[in-house]
């Protein structure tokens, strides 16, 4: 798959085309929530790999070493300790989500919690079925994140980790939230309604997105009709119990 | 997209692969199973753009007129009056899976109901996590398929249409069922577990396979851990509500 991928890249630079442009309007996933949710955390992926899915997008780590936030095509990764770290091509994901993120809407939005924001937004995308990238950049009055400590085998499912998590807080500060609004129909492949990852403007602190209120930010939607899940051929993949649906226990998680 | 993936397949036959090379072991869907069940019938993909990414496969038509059934290459439509006919290019769908098939375990099966039969194949494939094509060929002591009539507008729930479905029986039958064997956690993208249709060796009859029961098949089965699915951008699809899941209605309709 890699290397007829590479030709493909070799022959869209042949034609001028920019690279990948087949993968424009697609959302890439590597495995599924669910999997993440039993405790399948060994990565699957490379960072190298999912690089060539996308420059933007969010994720973990091998061992669910932290929270992962792309931007731009640099993967950052913010561990339990809070210390945030760019990430090698060679490091492995059990789980990530990317797209290459061309702006088609933009918003600016002023003085709303993450309840009016969300609002906000929801209105102006005017549907629950169409996965959405959305970027937020700006001033934010408060921002509560966590990260997850690095986990070993034997793995216990993410509730579980969960309790351990570090949670961050910070106070007027600026920075970009990354992530995706998903629909209600994939919530057992990925995780339904908004899921944010945010990084301070100087690269420093950040995590998964607990609660915020906004001060002003800037925010950019890209609508992602294509969907490309590339399930893991693990024999620890193949074996999970993945029958249950288990979107109560993903709520918790999440928020 | 169309015009890239054209320029892929040139690319690709320059360097000697094998045309689309990249979509193996991919399952490719158009639209979501929950938008046929509210009632989106109308086609959103042409038949020639589907067959791109898929010689095997099934689904349905514009104005649900009947099953499809895509086999070696070619599209069969089995209408609710149940008269076979291959399908033009121009022809278009709002719901249909399809992938390249290579058969990649084989199993020699006599004498089993659809219960037992299920069971020798569940045992197989050993996992519930990664979509498998399902190509079972022979000799059937008994098949019973239905079809559905074409609607017109405004478009009643699946649920609805199904209680007006042709039902066909078969005895001592020579032919093919084509379909996927999907993970519960596609269960609202698609059908999860056994979803066949089924086509007479004579290309004569077939159907959307409800029971059966073999006398001495082949059956082929082809691992798909890569899925790919083209949501509409029509009106239709982002004003439907599809927030509810649906998986006791869906389970009426599909057995």
């Amino acid at each position: 798959m890699r290397s007829v991928l590479a030709g493909f890249a070799f022959f869209s630079l042949l034609a001028g085309l920019p690279v990948l442009a087949a993968e424009r309007d697609t959302l890439y996933q590597v495995s599924a929530i669910d999997g993440l949710m039993v405790g399948l955390y060994d990565g699957v992926t490379t960072i190298g790999e999912l690089r060539t899915h996308g420059d933007f997008g969010i994720g973990t780590f091998h061992g669910l070493d932290g929270e992962m936030l792309v931007l731009d095509g640099t993967v950052f990764q913010i561990p339990a300790d809070g210390k945030v770290r760019q990430v090698a091509d060679s490091a492995t994901t059990p789980f990530a989500s990317v797209s290459f993120f061309e702006s088609e809407q933009i918003l600016q939005l002023a003085g709303l919690d993450q309840a009016g924001l969300t609002r906000a937004l929801d209105q102006r995308i005017g549907t629950d079925n169409i996965p959405y990238a959305v970027r937020m950049e700006g001033q934010f009055k408060r921002v509560r994140t966590r990260s997850v400590p690095r986990q070993t085998p034997p793995y216990a499912p993410l509730a579980e980790v969960a309790k351990k998590q570090s949670v961050f807080e910070f106070e007027t500060v600026r920075g970009v939230m990354v992530g995706y609004r998903l629909p209600s129909l994939m919530g057992r492949i990925n995780v339904p309604g908004y899921h944010l990852h945010f990084i301070t403007d100087d690269h420093t602190a950040g995590g998964h997105v607990l609660d915020f209120e906004v001060a002003a930010v800037t925010v950019a939607l890209d609508a992602l009709p294509h969907f490309r899940m590339v399930l893991p051929t693990t024999e620890a993949f193949r074996a999970a119990d993945l029958r249950r649906d288990r979107a109560a226990e993903l709520k918790k998680v999440e928020q």
